[in-house]
């Protein structure tokens, strides 16, 4: 049994909780011998070992007290391969959100590394990155890509979509609340009762909760939500090629109030959002009125060709009204073999340990 | 990339539909030069091919036709290994409910063949066959094991519970509705209306429909349930010796009446059902005055080492009660990660093609 080189591209929420897990699997004499540490970096410094490996649990502190070698970002493919010594039995671990690192994966891939992330960028953006990366992993010696975390996090997500395709299920539908934030928004805003605070003052107070990005903006955009629907698209045959710029190519309703797109400050916009809470109410009032309530939902309808981040109307006796909570996330599978009631999975769909889990996930299948 | 060969012994519903899953990844051109099926069995009879493999579309016909060589059970190791050519890159799929194909599993890993299977047995008997089983595929050239199907079908539970083992997170909790038979059952007969047909008369009804064994009371005494808690239950740490007697050593509460225990005839059993009605009426009746309904569930509390498939209550607004249907599996994991809402699967437990799927998915796992 050969060990496993694992190099580990940013350490920040998710990637020190990576490594923490890490340090739980090689500690089990299972493993001990099977996985090695190589590599651990943030954007501005690289810890490297050649002989016996890092230890994971101490790398992020190591980092933070500025020990390693500076690191300039255009360096950093020279790097990896002058520390992997080999690169069939190495993969490449991405905990960053970095566009640039993501434009790496084909040249990786290609040499042999195997790569596994949660940064959505390199299946969300151009068909072209896309395709490189597909085609770089189908070389005859290319390494394997695994991005189970990049939907759902922890929730096996990914993995299913792979299996019901492989085994030659057919998808009809597959529609989901993707977003953690947007699910708490509008667990929080839309009950079945149809009252309750202003949809700016739960927004706030989302924020302050630490459940937003720094500008919720980022959030109620839909662009993430877009994001998560061009990577289960991709891996639908019919789908495959549907999505030419990723998520721009997505039918996206922003919730972003048009007069506030350019405010860059969160703090502005969660000052001026108030503004806008009267066309929020209506449309809870009218879901109310028709026994629904409002949910920021992702659908991909395959035979219609339709893939779409909107807020939409479900009964309140509906799964994504009754059973969710919180900011869970809540996907359901409709296929032919799921039919005529579809598969439900269901649970935290972000955080820094169930994210590191999905990564976990994808290193154990490696194994 | 070399071959994986693999051989099928059990070619009854299930069996049908994976060789029909397996014709379909075998057509695709990445895979066609991947896997070879060079054994396929039922109980009588068995095809086999050494040079360029069985077409696995016409396999199933052709043992009907009565076509392959006899077989005596006790032979099968013997034909399998002379059939072998490349045992380390031979899986055995196991589609029987067979103790005796069980038993070989130990010998087959050992052997360096590698094991997928539906079949509950080998996982829910004695601890002695699972500790045996363990041990061989820890040998340094053993085989793996693969049952992601025998809980839940397709659904992705042993793999998710494998995950949050293995990536260190500590579970607390697992219950579910792991019987398609008893949520049907249980859907239809209490509901939070707590009013309509009797239980035996949804019992017949279920059984006009296919949904139950042939003996109704195979599906009431819990003894699958309890199978299945075994199965989850030794991939848990602290419970891994817990059940020596696997289902056995279950607390099982069985909805078979005492008088109806030694009623070996299903028509029987189903006739004399009515003399029983008035005491599920009277749970019935129970649960609705606390505003409750009844659901025949496995739990596994993991502190209090309590292993049970029983019968219990849930208030009207819990997932069991809202979000379950037809005769759908849900299972909640409640871990330290999914914490304080579980992570939930739900969806068809039971089935061919969702079984075959969920084979499927163990077998591209070691592709
Ligand atoms: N947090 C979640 O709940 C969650 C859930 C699902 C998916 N994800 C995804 O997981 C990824 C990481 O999220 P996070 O919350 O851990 O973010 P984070 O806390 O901002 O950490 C990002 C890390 O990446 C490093 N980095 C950025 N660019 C780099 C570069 N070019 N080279 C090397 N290192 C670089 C950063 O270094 P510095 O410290 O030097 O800036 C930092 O260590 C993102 O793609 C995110 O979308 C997160
Ligand atoms: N059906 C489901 O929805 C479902 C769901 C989850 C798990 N499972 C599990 O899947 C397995 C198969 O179920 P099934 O519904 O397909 O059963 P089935 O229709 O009864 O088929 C069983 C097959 O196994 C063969 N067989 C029995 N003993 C054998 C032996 N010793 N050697 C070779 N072949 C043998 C039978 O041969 P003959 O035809 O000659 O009798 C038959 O082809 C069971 O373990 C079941 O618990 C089923």
């Amino acid at each position: 049994m050969s060990t496993l080189n694992v190099a580990v591209i940013g350490v920040g929420l998710v990637g020190k909780e990576f490594l923490n897990q890490l340090a739980f699997v090689g500690a089990s004499d299972l493993s001990s011998r099977r996985i090695r540490l190589i590599y651990a970096s943030n954007s501005k410094r690289a810890l490297r070992e050649d002989s016996k490996g890092l230890d994971p649990a101490s790398c992020s502190q190591r980092l933070a007290d500025g020990e390693g070698e500076e690191v300039a970002l255009a360096e950093l493919p020279r790097l990896l391969e002058s520390t992997i010594v080999d690169r069939h039995r190495t993969v490449i671990v991405d905990n960053t959100s970095s566009d640039y690192v993501a434009s790496l994966y084909p040249a990786f891939l290609q040499k042999g590394f195997d790569v596994i992330t949660p940064n959505k960028k390199a299946f969300s953006s151009s068909l072209k990155l896309y395709n490189d990366i597909i085609f770089a992993s189908r070389f005859k010696e290319g390494g394997k890509y695994l991005n189970e975390s990049t939907v759902g996090a922890g929730l096996p997500i990914i993995a299913t979509l792979r299996d019901l395709v492989a085994s030659g299920d057919e998808v009809i539908k597959i529609e989901g609340v993707l977003s953690g934030t947007l699910s708490y928004i509008f667990n929080e805003y839309s009950t079945p009762l149809g009252e309750g605070p202003s949809f700016s003052s739960i927004v706030a107070q989302a924020r302050e909760k630490g459940y937003t990005e720094p500008h919720p903006g980022d959030d109620l955009n839909g662009a993430d939500v877009a994001r998560k629907l061009t990577i289960l698209s991709r891996m639908i045959p019919s789908l495959r090629s549907h999505l030419p710029e990723g998520y721009k190519s997505v039918s996206i309703t922003s919730l972003v109030p048009d007069a506030l797109a350019s405010v860059t400050s969160g703090d502005e916009f969660v000052a001026r959002l108030p503004e806008y809470d009267a066309e929020f109410e209506k449309l809870r009032e009218e879901a109310k009125k028709e026994g629904k309530v409002l949910r920021y939902v992702g659908v991909i309808d395959v035979q219609a060709k339709v893939v779409k981040a909107a807020l939409e109307k479900y009964p309140a006796n509906h799964a994504f009204a009754t059973s969710l909570q919180g900011s869970d996330n809540i996907i359901a599978f409709h296929t032919k073999r799921y039919s005529p009631r579809p598969m439900i999975v269901q649970g935290a769909g972000a955080g820094a340990a169930v994210t590191a889990m999905g990564i976990m996930s994808d290193l154990l299948k490696l194994l």
